[in-house]
């Protein structure tokens, strides 16, 4: 949710009953603190930070959210003992960002309060073994004891259902939310996003980081690459700097890297994230009750 | 299912409520017959055939299919329109395997009653599209007018109602079987898939046909190889002949082709067939009275 997440949508989310994340990941330090204060200032439920733990000014990012008080952060992209208990002596509550079964166990030995386990099909950086949400949810559930939250492919009422019956204790939802209005990311991209059918979205660079992006001109350069059997040098300078940034918050679509999930082939529309989460809740209790007829 | 499904599975599988299929794909046409014959003695209810399109004596086994009166055909890797029409007209029930949207739709233009929709997670033969059983089945389900019977990733009561939830009219159940008594896989394989732990497969040989198998000695030449840019003919010829059957039906759980999906994760004992359905339905129902307190 780099590009995306914003003071704006996460208090969106949270005003409307859900919890609200600032995606840390594409501010700077005193770009974060911004955010965060203007949260604060826009809603007075709880809301959340995610912090990838690769970022160069972690130090002061963990700082910064100390200091002004944030009392939920999601961590990912690095080992969960740095900063678990740090954050927890401040009295912060710590999720933090898995897409296997051993690194599920591995955060809940490092003391994490909960974890969320994101399947294959989720849009943006994610994990080596390719495990989906259908999967890998139930066999997260089967060995731990703390709350898991499933994220990867879900957008809909239905979806949340179904995670939950997985095994699910609650679903966290990226992709949908790019497409509302209040989503820092640009025109183009929300566009792109509910244009996107399925098939059009595809993992790749997994020799550097994996992430799933639209298969776009970018996209296409990059496999055209990987047919000359490139080394890890060549992929990274293909892949520059910023391109995320020039994609999704620049809004070029051709040359910027577009990250969005599978389940992007069913969102269809760019509403408020009130009505977002309105839909979702609508559905997910006219499924219950459906559910009651099989 | 290949080397997995003959008539002991399948006619248990009927026996017990389900729709057993006898998988053709590893059966000269003459043993499809005996295998027919067979399950024709051991079940009064009714069973199904799978058929890849791609088989050489393709004419052979839809003859032998009619002949012996079998109601009930899955095609799959083919073009639905080429059999369809004649099977029906047979009075046979035509259901063609698809993994994306694009071929579900594909599929009931060409007039066949039912698509199953397998998703990535799936053991064996697979799409190229990547697409997970979580987001695959809603996008199907808006579109499709037909029943949809999901597949990929599911082995448990849970797995067959988060399927339904998610727009599934039924499910194709694979992997789990694979770990029955009855299936005719080499006991070393069905050890293997009851061992497996969530990341022991992964899809692979992407250039030939998609294919999802764990990780053995000779996934990993396959990997080595690909770190030389290979041609599809070196691909080929590193594959050779009959790696499935040396895996699954022989045994040989170094050099063999080990085809399974990723839910192997989360199968742990071999049992018989009518069990493991038991425990599906028990485990259905049970999940959702729970769903009630959702």
């Amino acid at each position: 949710m780099i590009w995306a997440s914003g003071w704006r949508l996460a208090s969106a989310v949270s005003n409307k009953g859900g919890l609200g994340i600032i995606g840390a990941g594409s501010m700077y330090p005193e770009i974060l603190r911004e955010h965060i204060q203007k949260c604060k200032k826009a809603t007075d439920k709880p809301f959340a930070v995610n912090v990838p733990m690769l970022y160069p000014d972690i130090d002061k990012i963990i700082e910064i959210i100390i200091e002004e008080g944030v009392r939920i952060v999601f961590t990912s992209a690095g080992n969960p003992k740095t900063w678990t208990k740090h954050l927890q002596s401040n009295g912060i509550t710590v999720v933090h960002v898995v897409s296997s079964v051993k690194f599920a166990l591995k955060s809940q030995e490092a003391g994490v309060d909960a974890i969320v386990a994101e399947g294959f099909e989720a849009g943006g950086h994610n994990g080596r073994d390719e495990t989906t949400t259908f999967t890998l949810i139930p066999m997260v559930k089967e060995q731990l004891e703390i709350p898991l939250i499933a994220a990867g492919g879900i957008a809909t009422g239905r979806g949340m259902l179904a995670a939950m019956v997985l095994g699910a204790d609650a679903v966290q939802i990226g992709s949908r939310f790019v497409a509302s209005n209040e989503a820092s990311s640009h025109p183009n991209f929300k566009n792109k996003v509910v244009e996107a059918k399925e098939g059009d979205t595809q993992l790749t660079l997994k020799e550097l980081a994996p992430v799933r992006m639209m298969k776009n001109k970018f996209f296409t350069e990059i496999q055209d690459l990987y047919k000359t059997a490139p080394t890890k040098e060549e992929l990274i300078s293909l892949l520059g700097r910023a391109r995320a940034k020039k994609g999704m918050f620049e809004g070029d679509l051709d040359d910027g890297e577009l990250e969005i999930g599978q389940i992007s082939g069913l969102i269809h529309e760019i509403k408020p994230a009130a009505e977002i989460i309105q839909e979702i809740v609508t559905e997910f209790e006219l499924a219950k009750q459906q559910v009651a007829n099989f």
